[in-house]
């Protein structure tokens, strides 16, 4: 059955190619107020191609910050229910001249479309909407209901996605979620996602003198703010890349013995890794391999720094004042909020004398697990290997997609993460790119996902 | 004899404060390559304004920087030549938003004149400039013969001042040079610094992953460049303050302790500047008084530090590249190449596996010392004590001329340094000002002075 659909989707690629773009050049960047119309005027188009593409209803819901798109269609003969998360917002695009093709003017090379967001994550929620278009031009019909929840506020931690989940309960009634904003462990390997980690983040503002000091006049009489940062930073990890804060890793599972034995033999090469990056030489926690250090371990990375004369040529200040942006990757069972307060507690603890330290608490998520013989999850690996014609590996990923967290708790939903990203994919990075192949087989896997449940 | 000029300076204080506006209207800012018409601009000016005075001789002379401007006059009875050296450029005015008016709009507050570069060195230039006119209107004359080097690139090292200094060795001949870019220990208190220490400035870069990487898919795989020199930092100091930076220490000439008995009777007052800083607490070396920090013992500080995303918001990512720039003050008889050189020795040695560091050397400057019981360090002292009523200290300051140790070393000659600055006058930060009182009592002094050197 999934033939039919599989050549409408080949003989309509370039229409939904061309769909995809046009969702890609609005800058829905959802971390700059400046943006707040842009990321509406996504959320508008978002909604009137769910009606074009035919589903039943669709609706931009607002939020007291950036709206939710919700979606549904609900004529299946099977009575099954989906639903299905995305997000519509992207991260800043800066730095800009890193780009070898503007951000928001998506360009196709060498079977990759290059755009913030290509991946992450509008090119995956296009899937699930070419998917939809292509069942119902081909039967009229979806052999599943299917409900869409797709947010504008994930790349800030969907600040408003919990009040909305909590006051439409009943509307967003379902059986499981399907989620595509993951990737695969290699390409041509598809890849089904059963963890995730959190994530907790924080800025920290360090104050010194009330106004920036000649270095001359003043260098050695007073604690100098950037020194002061870059000591905290320094004392947040040991030299064996494990991180200091106390009772940090109190809650940590330990990975078993059998999920290290099958990690190692996932096909994962170091040394192609490595060169990928273009690093002389990896580094993390001394006892893991990569892979658990990037699944299974939790982490901590300064995500930005800055304080005095950062422009061209030498000034001889003392800065008034540095910062920085400091998050943890988190594991299960670790709490985002107890961490946060862990980190506050020791960086108060560690903040040199004679300035004066603040902390913002950024956003948080919650790790999360599925178990890997979920009906579902079993299901979408089928579809996938129907699609790619390769059979799909169960993975971890390092990367957090807190809405998993509230739609257990919530909703008491399992989420299956059948995301069709691949590594070194720029997201969040400038010349962010998704491979075709995978935008293509993605739309198809999708379609071949509802076939293999509504036929169950 | 000095009365008449006293009263001429008095008569005349509106006319030369306007004067004194026009010469900071002009964005002379050397370190940005943007300014570089308004430098030239400023040089422009300012020669004309030496004509207009009634110097004998004033030109633009061309560097492979920014211009030198030179100007004479010869026709002394005395037959005693002095040199005067000061500068024309501006330190860059950032951070604009912190400016109460506009850097470069003077504006007169309660006895002061703020704008960029009002007491470093346009005000005290212009000090020297307006005792030339009030000494010609009076007398026609001058008591001394006079030649004038005002640069244009002291703000970042004076990079051609050396070969103009090699190439003119005769047309400067002099007995000494007067410079007015110091400042006074505390108001009402005249001083004359007999010692300056010397600059060595570097910028520190840091390169790991070619690009930005997400945090969540990437995060504990690679060492951050921003924890990386977040290390490199924290790795510069003891948690004594002292520099751990091998062998920083082995040429500094320590203090005698009949000098440590002199700064101690000073009127400073630890704890009005550790208010006036804003800080909770000073901090410094560990076994020196903070006059003894801010003199005669070198010192690191970071001048500014970035890297990754610094925008509003949150975003999760490991930065592929973070930078320092980064100064030592300078005491005799460290060698500001030889620090670079053992500074960029320790970087390299304490920089963490899996990123790469380059150093770039920027500018540097001798540290420098000329004898209190020098002849024209005594007419100074008098020549205060005559224009304010008060009696000279003699003091040291931390800050750098690099200029005087090319002047001793290239000319030969002494350099008497007679400065109007005053505590906090944030030289080199927002809201730069000049007590005008200094200004004007400024200008007396240094007609007192030529009156004084005329009448030996």
């Amino acid at each position: 059955m999934s033939d039919e659909v599989f050549s409408r989707i080949d003989a309509s690629s370039h229409k939904y190619l061309e769909d995809l773009k046009e969702f890609l050049r609005i800058p829905s960047i959802s971390a700059l107020s400046d943006y707040k119309a842009e990321v509406a005027r996504c959320a508008q188009w978002l909604k009137e191609h769910m009606i074009t593409i035919g589903l039943q209803k669709a609706e931009v819901i607002p939020t007291s910050g950036h709206p939710i798109v919700y979606g549904e269609w609900m004529g299946s003969d099977s009575g099954r229910t989906i639903l299905v998360y995305g997000h519509y917002d992207v991260q800043p695009p800066d730095p800009l001249d890193l780009w070898q093709t503007p951000p928001f003017e998506p360009s196709v090379r060498e079977g990759r479309i290059y755009a913030r967001g290509a991946v992450d994550d509008k090119g995956q929620v296009m899937m699930h909407l070419k998917a939809v278009q292509s069942l119902l031009e081909e039967y009229g019909k979806l052999p599943v209901n299917l409900k869409f929840i797709i947010e504008g506020e994930e790349e800030i931690g969907s600040p408003s996605l919990d009040e909305f989940l909590v006051q439409n309960k009943d509307r967003l009634s379902s059986e499981a979620v399907v989620i595509s904003d993951t990737g695969w462990i290699a390409p041509g390997v598809p890849s089904i996602t059963y963890a995730l980690r959190g994530l907790s983040y924080i800025q920290v503002d360090v104050y010194g003198p009330k106004s920036d000091l000649h270095s001359g006049s003043y260098g050695g009489a007073v604690m100098n703010p950037a020194e002061a940062i870059a000591c905290i930073i320094a004392s947040l990890k040991d030299d064996k890349g494990r991180i200091k804060v106390d009772g940090f890793y109190d809650k940590v599972v330990e990975l078993t013995s059998q999920e290290r034995e099958e990690f190692s033999k996932l096909p994962f090469d170091e040394e192609s890794f490595r060169q990928a990056l273009g690093v002389d030489q990896l580094y993390g926690e001394e006892g893991y391999s990569t892979l658990e250090r990037l699944w299974a371990r939790p982490t901590l990375d300064v995500n930005g720094i800055w304080g005095g004369f950062t422009g061209e040529g030498s000034k001889t200040v003392i800065p008034a004042e540095a910062h920085a942006k400091i998050s943890c990757r988190l594991v299960p069972d670790q709490d985002p909020e107890e961490i946060s307060d862990l980190l506050e507690t020791y960086i108060r603890k560690i903040t040199p004398p004679g300035v004066r330290v603040e902390i913002q608490r950024m956003h948080g998520g919650k790790p999360a697990i599925v178990p890997i013989d979920h009906p579902i999850n079993q299901a979408a690996a089928r579809a996938l290997e129907k699609a790619f014609g390769k059979k799909a590996v169960f993975i971890r990923a390092g990367g957090t997609i807190p809405v998993v967290a509230s739609l257990k708790e919530i909703l008491g939903l399992p989420s299956i993460l059948m995301g069709m990203g691949l590594p070194d994919e720029n997201a969040h990075a400038p010349n962010e790119w998704f491979l075709l192949d995978n935008f293509y087989g993605g739309i198809k896997s999708v379609a071949a996902l509802w076939l293999d449940l509504g036929a169950a």
